[in-house]
């Protein structure tokens, strides 16, 4: 496999899974009770009763699950130089106890810096799989990657 | 001051600002240790030769401790229906040790839905501030939220 962890190793439809995580209910629980406290998320009875009808993962727990799968990759390391972002992330379906998630990646854009001949920006889209093959979460992120040169020269 | 809770609520402008939070050298390891094993984020010796000249926390704590804050302005609930998102989310400044930081948020547009007239989607802007007065994040967000008449037939 090509190695991917400068900006000119990338390529367009370049493509990516990562390893798969499951989510406990009391994961869900204590990820809520620290940074999302609606009740959906935090607590078991106000969930049954509410129209998602029972106990729902925030989207954030999504968000950082679905990312540290993709870091696990270690597909942008030492290269990335900060400053990046996501685009259009939507939560499509709730993330509920005893899923098992996973993220499959592809190369949509790569963008070399105008200023900055030592680095360039690619942007991935990203979706967050559960077990049953629905997308849940979909994003394009932006990294921002050293070349190999620029990598030589610093 | 008004209630913030059904899509009827909210006005073109409304502002909130949340609380502070300081986040230390250990939740930026415990973080990244799970969640964003990226090195300069996991290991100081590593970081501090690092281009960003020392630890800096993982860009999903920065939006986690983030949305904590608004969370707990406790401004959507119980009328957040999901299905939510962000766009045009990017870390302008690295979260360090020591930092306080706190969230600014603004209603910068408000749609109701074409399809469903008993909700409609809110879209604020929130700037995550450092205690420099510096920007580290910015993004806007999507709230889908019942309105009134909504809730009232449910």
């Amino acid at each position: 496999m090509r190695a991917t962890t400068y900006f000119d190793d990338y390529a367009l439809g370049d493509r990516y899974v990562t390893d798969s995580v499951t989510v406990t209910e009391g994961q869900i629980l204590r990820f809520a009770r620290e940074y999302d406290t609606q009740l959906f998320h935090t607590n078991v009875a106000a969930a049954d009763e509410s129209h998602f009808g029972g106990l729902i993962g925030s989207g954030f727990q999504t968000l950082n699950l679905s990312f540290a799968l993709f870091f696990k990759l270690q597909l942008v390391q030492p290269a990335a130089v900060g400053g990046a972002g996501i685009d259009g992330l939507r939560w499509r379906k709730p993330l509920r106890p005893g899923d098992t998630i996973h993220v499959e990646c592809e190369v949509i854009d790569l963008v070399p810096s105008a200023s900055r001949p030592d680095r360039g920006t690619v942007r991935m889209r990203h979706d967050t799989f559960n077990q049953d093959g629905d997308v849940i979460m979909t994003l394009e992120c932006l990294h921002i990657l050293q070349t190999r040169a620029g990598a030589a020269a610093s």
